[in-house]
């Protein structure tokens, strides 16, 4: 089994609640349930986690790395300015992904750009709730290819 | 009876207490206070926040969007920066207005631009605390008015 | 008795009789009508100027700060690009606030940035008509405060 | 038949008078006689204004929206700062073309962008009084269409 | 009788194919067809050919130029940033209108900018296939022009 | 059946021959194989083009769009310049994800930015070949949930 | 006798009205008076005036070239961002000299630039009134040479 | 005795953690283990912060401020965005030096730049954990040079 | 004996046909034989090849690097904008040198700037057809260096 | 008597021995002894110094202002780029003018901008020779006026 | 012992000889004669220099590094422009601090930058001559490391 | 006999002394010594200098210009910002090549820009003490062939 944690940021708590017309009717907690089922399939255990404050994830990224875990992150707003999150993935030296719903570049000019994307193993935007899903295959594959390449 | 959310962003804490040539020697609480009584003259009921984190003022927009009330928002430092405090009011829908105590447009550069002001209703700037006081005005304004077009 | 002149600038003209979906049936007269009967009530002698031309509009500066009046200002198009309206209202040491119908910061990113309001006291944009009211409130509270300040 | 007002900006009364190395000898009567002659032909009843005043030809503008006709604008210096010529072709939802006498993108930097040409249907430039022939083929096209669409 | 040479740039192969909306329900060779008439009637030989790979281009525009034809051309995508087709413009000494159906300038920053635009003799845009036909009368009068400043 | 074309770009035909501690030792055949096969399994027929011609992939997409294809696109180094593509993405109104190899974002700056990711329904860059493989997970979903959509 | 036109722009027709502390407590009129005096001393015949309009500083610019005349232009506010007095210098082939009381380039960034700058002969700025001086000064030697050029 | 609050921002909590080869193998615990230590032997009551959350920092500032301490603090990562703690240490008027283990200046670019020494008294940067030494050494001998300043 | 492939750009098959007081009368056959013959001089077995086609280039990039042959490099146009022939260069690992004939840094501003000179050796401008021959000279020396250094 | 240095920077030594048809037949050395004859007359006691080295210019600034001295510097080339100089003039907080022969705006934009324009009292430029005399003379009288003003 | 070079540049040689509000009434020569008496306090031989000449501090760091000295360097004017002194240090690689007397950060923009920093072990600025003796203490330390790295 | 200057500037008296890696093991006397002799055999009579000072660089272009040598310029770091010495190129009117050992472009951004390339013949760079070779080959076919040209 191999560790995953997916964070989400600022107002995602929101999902399912507000605007279903653009991020769809699936609340956070239904997608999260979905991951932790898919997790489950893949052999992997999923944590979840949402914050709106900017500390509070980069503690969360601070948790997920110490305890060996990747992370799938979607940042949102901090996304596009946030040094101290891409710090704390640098810090403990994390394999993370980067995902969004929507697809940031079809969105206003200041969303095109990640201070994050650079420390991540990838990007992923998009797809609905689908991105956590391919995230979720992906970070599986590298974490089973680092585990098998570190030898066991 | 209009809802209307006062929310003061970092620093404003301390308003009254230091810089009082400034910023007038009101504090934050005396401010709320002729807030509060020139809402209840106006027909609103007024709640007052203040929060140094940008992520609890994320959550302060949740909260008041949600209850339907309007927004008098004060964000300070993170008006100039913060995509989060944007996305919030967008994601609740909510009627903001961007309120500021001094003119920043007559204080240093990075000053000048707003993130948070294109998805607000209307911004007032540069009458210290009479600009919450005009806000107050126009918000119960807008907020009859959109009652009255919903029907009642 | 305190005064105050309201000056328009290009285009403003038209209020009322074009887009009245964007900016309201009123037309600039009954704005005007209206701005001269709040300011009866506020105790303010108000006087309305329009002018398309730049040049103009730099005159009725002068003459409302060489006659002590405060000035409420909607520079509409000059608002983005002139310096001859900072320079007259500098030049004239005139108290005055920048005002729009519209929230000019939800609109093209070339009328995010004012060349005027470094050197009013403040300004107020995105409430209609009522972005006027407002500004003849605050000015009024301003000159009064002046006048009592300087020992009458 | 349809109208067709051609309207002239800053330094363009000199056509004809100096630089005819790189204007050509017509004046600008000259120009403005052959394109009535080429509007009848058309069927066009073509008037022609001309200001160095940049609010006199935003009148002017307004006057040609306001009754309907289509407008063919050489907007000279002003084409490459005026918010105030672009809001009122907008105001009056005008059918305009930009034109030059000379290819703008030739010349210097700051002659290559245009801040009216977004508002107007289309660019001509380059051919020299041609230009504004070109455009009158043009605008009268267009203006059929839109009659012959609405209904007549 | 003169020559011109009608090149047209990427994905002008599917006008009339897709989005009628925006470009009308004309196909290419409609366009073409209809410009060999035009051009039959103004006294010009009229060449069409439409590549969707820059080099072509480039080497369409050395046989017009090396065959002494005019060239109306519409480089599309290519003339933001194509300076290959700019040199071949150069290269060969070729008289050229650069041509676009919608108005460029009405649309996405990065179309505002042409590559190839200085060094055309002028520039028409907006006026859908109307665009193609004005620039045929304005070349022919370019070439005739030319020809009999050459001595006949 | 849903049928996606897999589109690669210029020097991806290298893949698997040159730099194998970059891109790995998987030749471009190779992968294309592998997606041919994943395809079956989705139940999608997959089909795979590669140039190193920017305009011979605006026909290959032109094609993929003319027969109602899906489009993984991995357009590398005209990814970040060519507007033919993005057009060409426009014109046939083609369901297309954009994927890359690397994380662009930890490569050169001028590589972050995308001309072709705003007409994208999402993007995918980092995993190897496995990118293609999420992308080809990715547009069978959207694909099908069209199909469905539509009626059937 | 040589002819002299010196003209100048929006505001200095307040000039020693108000902030004498700044501009001294000259009035243009008087400053208008010694440069006739000095004119006369120096064989120039001086004709003054001033505009806050743009575009009536383009006819004065207009009338000074057409009548001969050489130009002291204190374009103000204008000098910034005028491409129309820029044109008129240049379509006039006028030989002016720019000034400024004051020294722009220790003012805000937005004086350091002079559009009009690049067709003068020179540019004197940061001595007052003796500004004028030393252009009527140089002016009227230039003018000299140029006559002496020319012949007589 | 002088009083110092040691302030220190996001991540730095991992200090000796992680990355011991570029940030030593001392804890950030040892490391103000040390400082109180010096601070004894200057003279000076150290007291020690960190947080991984803004707007703490935002609190710890006013504490420091408030209590007429002097600020050593390492913003980490927010020191290049944050306008937040600028205002804090400008609204308590503190003594403030910006510190740095790393030598920001040889880091990527978006390292270079600092929102918060402008308002700082001092900057220091590069020695590791000798850096908040330094600052420390500086803060109390301007602490005490400003208490004699003051009468005692 | 060492391999060079001789590679030109767009346009260059113009070269000695037209524009010859800029570029020369020599044709592009007649350098190409120049540089064969010196080439054989030199001890290097030189190939020659044109294309107006950036995939084209790329593709002879790809044959002279997978042979082992050094490359003199004249992308002309292409210079200031590909990346496919960086990244060509790059894939194939090849020995590179930019030449051009004209001073690139004495033309346009846009020419000054190249993307491909960061994978090169070096570059060569200014010498007009002397250019390749110190080209040829030069990668012949590093190609028998680098076989030296191998080891034999 | 008043004393007044003339400085003169890089290149300025081959004044009248190159390119007389711009910078005139005039020595450096014939321009100097002009400007003491000037002096002599104006009652300036006149001083001229010559250095192509910045660190040089710095002394004879620091030796001007020291001895009380006002300067006219033509700084040439080191105009548009020197810091030290700038702070030269400050640290001996002397009267400066800054002269050119040539009207700085009318040539390459690296031109246009002066680090040290902001420290002087004015700037002249674009007279050739003439611009020395008419600073020197306005030189004198700021100097006359600070003396006057300092009470003798 | 270590050896350490105290280099001064531009315009430090006026230190306490004017400005001394700003400077402190300290000369170079008794800041100087501090450091060597620290430096002897701290086991450090201790060489100043100064010069105005940007080319002479190159030879000054020159001597430093190759007498395996380390520097602490106040280029002053020079730091902010001086790829030159950035190539010194490298060249000779030597441990270098860059010092400023000012807070720089808290100056005109252009102070912001250094060239010289991103090749200094650090920075120390804002502490007047005690930002001399701080790096002097710091590059001590720094020094006796490596010697002691080295094996004693 | 034709007459060659070679002119290095800043810290390329270092050449072979330090960091043999990066710049071979060469000294600058040894390279001398080579190009003397490469220059008696291609009938160059070669001059070297060398220095670290920009104003003494002015003066070598100086004296080599005014004794019709031309000049092979490594300006090193003054490459990027001086002005002095394009200035001094042109004043003189040299025949001039900059070299550059390294390939500049595959370096920091800050060298990609050269100042005093748009006044050389041409640009040589990135094959160490080679460039010079090449560029003296190619400086003495230009000499050679202007003195025909003269008529000898």
């Amino acid at each position: 089994m191999v560790a995953v944690h997916i964070i989400n940021g600022p107002n995602l708590n929101l999902l399912g609640v507000r605007e279903p017309q653009t991020y769809g009717s699936l609340t956070l907690a239904a997608i999260e349930q979905r991951l932790v089922e898919l997790g489950a399939r893949l052999g992997a255990d999923v944590t979840c986690r949402q914050s709106n404050v900017e500390g509070e994830l980069v503690e969360f990224i601070h948790e997920a790395g110490l305890a060996g875990a990747g992370i799938v992150l979607n940042a949102a707003a901090y996304t596009h300015t946030s040094i101290a999150l891409r710090d704390a993935i640098k810090a403990v030296d994390a394999v993370a992904i980067e995902v969004h719903l929507s697809n940031v570049h079809a969105r206003e000019a200041f969303r095109h750009h990640s201070t994050i994307a650079p420390v991540c193993a990838g990007v992923i935007c998009g797809f609905g709730p689908v991105s956590y899903e391919l995230a979720l295959d992906a970070i599986v594959r590298i974490l089973r290819q680092r585990h098998g390449a570190d030898g066991n």
